[in-house]
């Protein structure tokens, strides 16, 4: 066999673009908790007659569908608006309002994708990408007159928020948000279960477009043969958020979660590094042990370098008998001799 | 359509399943990473080559592979070993001792599986759920004579561990994990991948058997078509850690991440809830803000009981009038008025 690859499309994330993935993480959770939304989780896989039928035809050839080994028509979710759909028609009594978050992959052949043909409303969402005279060019190729196009931007650009759209915005300002929010007349959403506003989030810097979509789909629940029941949602790219924070490296770049590594020195002092390495733990500080003690210090250094540890702590003959640890900070170089007291109170 | 409905096998986590899976991830990646672990993850996706070949003809069987809508022949992942192996292979440059974590799911069709023909070292394996009468009955009509089988157990039996493992095991009293570490020359794992030792965790009560499982597998890398590297690892079976959680009620049984509900007494009072919420948020607390300014208190109020909301918040024109909030503690049903400053501090 060849050098094994991943599918062309898909990713493997190492461990420090991990850790940009898990704080991103972390505080979407943090903040959707703070507005009550608790997490579900739903199975990766669906029955086709859940799936199929919900989103268009275009978007059927990108879904991955196939036969499980016991014979079933299965396929991978497409997105997560389904799936709650689905888990709202299947248990009933949930307390309503039922505010749920979901934090989970979808499937998409998005490289298999052909381009989509756009209808004129869909055109206009390419208002941010196009300017309004290859808009207008597109749509006169597709019969639509000059004319009939000014006229429907003229009505558009035009358009103001309603009283309850006005409200709302209104609202955002006692949370934090309103320099934030702008009411754009020309945004529109491909998919066609939307029954009321739409609201998407958009990064100017680096132009990588939105990162976040949804709005209100009153009606998407009933036809999933659920409960007749309002809802409304939003979907946030996680890829593109973490590609985003890596782009402009709003957060710190570490390599690794490790603190500290702790080296051993020869296989008569492995147990010191043993004890050394629990109680860095047991006061909560991320502490590796290196496996090997026949390993020359020199080599674990480098190992320490290369992973981006940013502490190193050295036991050798001297330092055991006195009763203190040498503890090298890999950025400055320096090193200092200090009791386990002042070890912990230093690198916690 | 009727009542949509999940896969045999597959389950959802609902809000209540959910806070104790992930206070367990909490838990296990805090663990992982105290010890010097960094989270990878693979895409659920990979081609078959990678993923067959490796397992034995018996796994395949259980696999999920098919043609994806581009016509590639894919796979989801079967278990976290091989997609690791080729993380191994595919970025040969990352620094070894390799150290890394993987919380993800695997796809096996166990509902579909056959009895698995288990060959004389695997029904040892069986010790735990059979007696060793029954073991020797079911050898016996394989064709292994009594005489055969009994003198296998007795070599079994009285092994004892060689210096490397008695050494290993002696580690872990520095390691505060010696009282829950024993050896048994009986157990025996289904792969034959490894080389080495091998281990497992027992849960005794409930009677689940074991939630973890692994061991030592230096020539995988290498069958993959990657460096020549040794290997150790074990399996964690969060599904199982769950529901031993779950059915011993090791935690607290929260309902909801939700710790307070701001109810919303009528369309004038709104922005005071608002407020209100906001302010909550800002501290740190889950703030629900009850999102129809039109339902009775009574509605608003029951919502809480259902959902397991611990403290309701209300906000009428008295408490309005004098600046102060009504808090009413859900389990005790005791209410009173406090200042907003002393909301904080109860509810933090």
């Amino acid at each position: 066999m060849d050098k094994p690859q991943t599918l062309k499309g898909f990713r493997d994330f190492l461990p420090e673009k991990m850790i940009i993935r898990n704080e991103a993480i972390r505080r979407l959770r943090g903040i959707f908790e703070k507005y009550g939304f608790d997490e579900i989780q739903t199975p990766s896989l669906e029955y086709q007659e859940v799936l199929l039928g919900k989103y268009g035809e275009e978007a059927e050839k990108l879904m991955y569908l196939f036969k499980d080994p016991g014979q079933r028509n299965v396929g991978l979710r497409y997105d997560l608006t389904v799936p709650f759909a689905r888990v709202a028609s299947t248990y009933q009594d949930l307390p309503k309002p039922f505010k749920r978050y979901q934090i989970q992959p979808v499937w998409r052949a998005e490289n298999t994708q052909k381009e989509r043909w756009l209808t004129a409303i869909q055109s206009i969402d390419k208002l941010d990408k196009k300017t309004q005279e290859e808009v207008e060019q597109e749509l006169a190729q597709k019969g639509i007159s000059t004319e009939q196009t000014k006229s429907i931007f003229g009505n558009i650009k035009s358009a103001s928020p309603d009283e309850f759209l006005s409200k709302t915005i209104e609202y955002t300002k006692n949370m934090g948000a309103y320099e934030n929010v702008s009411f754009d007349p020309t945004l529109a959403r491909g998919l066609d279960y939307y029954t009321g506003p739409i609201f998407e989030s958009v990064v100017e810097e680096p132009k990588i477009g939105s990162i976040t979509g949804g709005g209100r789909y009153d009606n998407l629940l009933k036809t999933l043969g659920g409960p007749d029941l309002p809802a409304t949602g939003t979907t946030i790219g996680l890829d593109r958020v973490v590609d985003v924070v890596d782009e402009l490296k709003l957060w710190s770049q570490e390599k690794t979660v490790t603190k500290v590594l702790v080296t051993v020195f020869n296989p008569e002092l492995l147990l010191q590094s043993i004890k050394i390495a629990s109680t860095l733990r047991g006061s909560g500080v991320n502490a590796e042990l290196y496996p090997d003690e026949a390993a020359k210090l020199e080599k674990q250094l480098k190992y320490a370098n290369n992973k981006g540890i940013p502490f190193v702590v050295l036991i050798g003959p001297e330092e055991d008998a006195k009763n203190l640890v040498q503890l090298k900070d890999m950025a400055s170089g320096k090193s200092e001799n200090i009791t386990l007291e002042q070890l912990l109170k230093k690198i916690k």
